[in-house]
């Protein structure tokens, strides 16, 4: 597979933390409901998931975001849960709610049956990886992801979300064995999976932990943490000679920085409760930091949301200009964006980003 | 009034920062839905709120877990959004579901019609106190609560519980001025309150900043804190003499510890993602801290929920036994205990921390 060669290096180069003209910016969930264009390509598509194993509507609203803002890259359109359904878990989105395993995992049966799943059953990911990275023709990189070990753990003994995770905690309390079994079999699985989306063109890579901070201290480090690293010692380091960057995001994770900075990956991502300057000091600048506007902020003003996306840049700090790595940001929200979001908002998120760290660079501070 | 004299002080000697001989227990919603008896009060007063306004249900059922339970201190049997629904906003809570509010306040015009309410309206919940005191007969001390600031107008706002916070953030992010208007009226309303239940015989009162943990970094500090910290200006140090400790409970809060260590409060409630060890390295002993076991661990083997109870115990480290203030430690769940809980579990968990810390005590570590 060849293609074209990237014209917008910004969000690889900040990923490596390389200096950069301005601050690269994409956001989780961009391509999305808040769309009305993506809306309507689900319509045509029937069903979530009709429209995720679909390569041509996969392509198709994938690139829409970038269509309408300067995005600095692209995200595979796909869902965190492919691989539990590759497992043979059944996984279903009835509309407005939220996913659902027909299958869920609750007893020692049902997880010595685990296995990881043949990766054919996840072609159609695959295929839509290759798919946008054609289409996208150099525009921007392609990020492509995974669930966390933990996190598809979550869903796969709930069986859908929760508010308690009463179910995957007892079991984690209860049967610890039975919780690494399983787990080690996500991060097997995780693996290979981006590894495969890592041949068909994806760039980087993204394991979103979504649940790693409803853990308790002491059982985040050894049911997530433990389980993300795995999956990342056994991810190839690049493809064709090109580096391919890892980031982490754990949502809620911002007590276990400190053990974060020592994952072997090149980003973390960080929710809106993380204070930046904090956060830099804690992780000793090893890595990137993603993040990490509140969602929310895109309900106000357009003059509000400038002046949040100014603090959230302040309070990074200066990004370093010179050779070498240094300090280094993507932005992004801290979460995905809502589907109740003004398109128009997203324009001026992401022009503020671009205007305000570029002036940023041009005049550092003293 | 007058009451009978205090038979168990452990608990208010440990918001105290004094040596006890053992780390004082108590647990978030005790009095509730997992006791058969509570099941059993609640379907004779037929709803949440007839219960909660009946002083006979509500001193009946703030006893039941002390009959099962050797614990060290009773909480009031109420809710913490009884303020709002005093100042007009028509709280119910349908079977099954949360709280939820007839009227909320949307707009500049239902911001600028509140008002701290007449505490007549609250009489229920004072005369409630006295009569729980009076049935303690000095058993245990008894402790008095209300929502945070910041956590009522969460819920005055969306008018429920919420996934997102869209619409309480967006007020908070596009008329911060209103925001910060409702948010003073809240503060000294739960002040006043709170002061009403000093009087009618509370012996600590304790500020539940449930939602504190969704607010953005920044956003925390000038929203939720500062509104805490106004409360807490206003409240009685003590009463007839006796000092009346704060407890300050924010769900999420754990990044903002070194900032919570400054408020003028004597214990800081903690959820189980935080780390005690860190949270006393961080707060510096200037407050007693109060948690934070997950409340699914109440799930697993009796055998297992010691073990936890000892990680927690152990991850505190060693209490001081000496003459004067030190570490001080208050054992309890990180977040109210779930109705699935099996009660006898309950009793497991109180037996633990008691043993546990005494022999703690007795060989203290090298």
């Amino acid at each position: 597979m060849s293609f074209a060669p990237l014209q917008n290096d910004t969000f690889l180069r900040a990923c490596g933390r390389l200096s950069t003209t301005h601050t690269p910016v994409w956001l989780m969930r961009q391509a999305g409901r808040y769309l009305p264009e993506y809306r309507e390509t689900r319509a045509r598509a029937g069903s979530f998931m009709g429209l995720a194993t679909n390569t041509d509507y996969a392509t198709e609203v994938t690139l829409q975001p970038l269509e309408r803002y300067s995005l600095d890259a692209a995200i595979l359109f796909s869902d965190i849960l492919t691989v539990p359904d590759a497992m043979g878990l059944g996984l279903s989105f009835a509309l407005g709610e939220g996913p659902r395993f027909a299958s869920p995992v609750r007893d020692e049966a049902a997880i010595n049956a685990l296995r990881v799943p043949d990766l054919d059953k996840l072609r159609y990911v695959f295929d839509a990886v290759t798919s946008i990275r054609r289409a996208l023709n150099g525009r921007v990189p392609l990020i492509g992801f995974s669930g966390s070990p933990w996190t598809l753990a979550c869903y796969m003994v709930e069986g859908a979300g929760s508010d308690d995770y009463r179910l995957v905690k007892t079991m984690l309390y209860s049967r610890p064995d039975l919780m690494h079994r399983m787990l080690e079999i996500n991060a097997d699985a995780v693996a290979a999976y981006l590894n495969a989306q890592i041949d068909a063109g994806a760039q980087a890579v993204m394991i979103f932990d979504s649940w790693g901070g409803v853990l308790a201290d002491g059982a985040f480090q050894q049911f997530s943490l433990a389980y993300t690293a795995r999956v990342l010692a056994q991810l190839k380091r690049g493809h064709a000679g090109v580096a391919v960057p890892r980031i982490v995001f754990t949502k809620g994770g911002g007590m276990w920085l400190q053990e974060m900075g020592q994952l072997d990956c090149d980003v973390l991502g960080l929710d809106w409760t993380v204070n930046l300057a904090r956060a830099r000091a804690q992780v000793g600048d090893r890595k990137a930091l993603q993040g990490n506007l509140d969602p929310n902020v895109l309900f106000a003003a357009p003059e509000q949301i400038e002046s949040e996306v100014h603090v959230v840049l302040d309070s990074f700090g200066q990004p370093h200009t010179g050779p070498g790595t240094g300090p280094s940001q993507i932005f992004n929200l801290g979460h995905g964006i809502s589907q109740h979001t003004p398109p128009d908002h997203v324009k001026v998120l992401v022009d503020a980003v671009h205007s305000y760290s570029r002036a940023l660079r041009a005049a550092p501070s003293a």
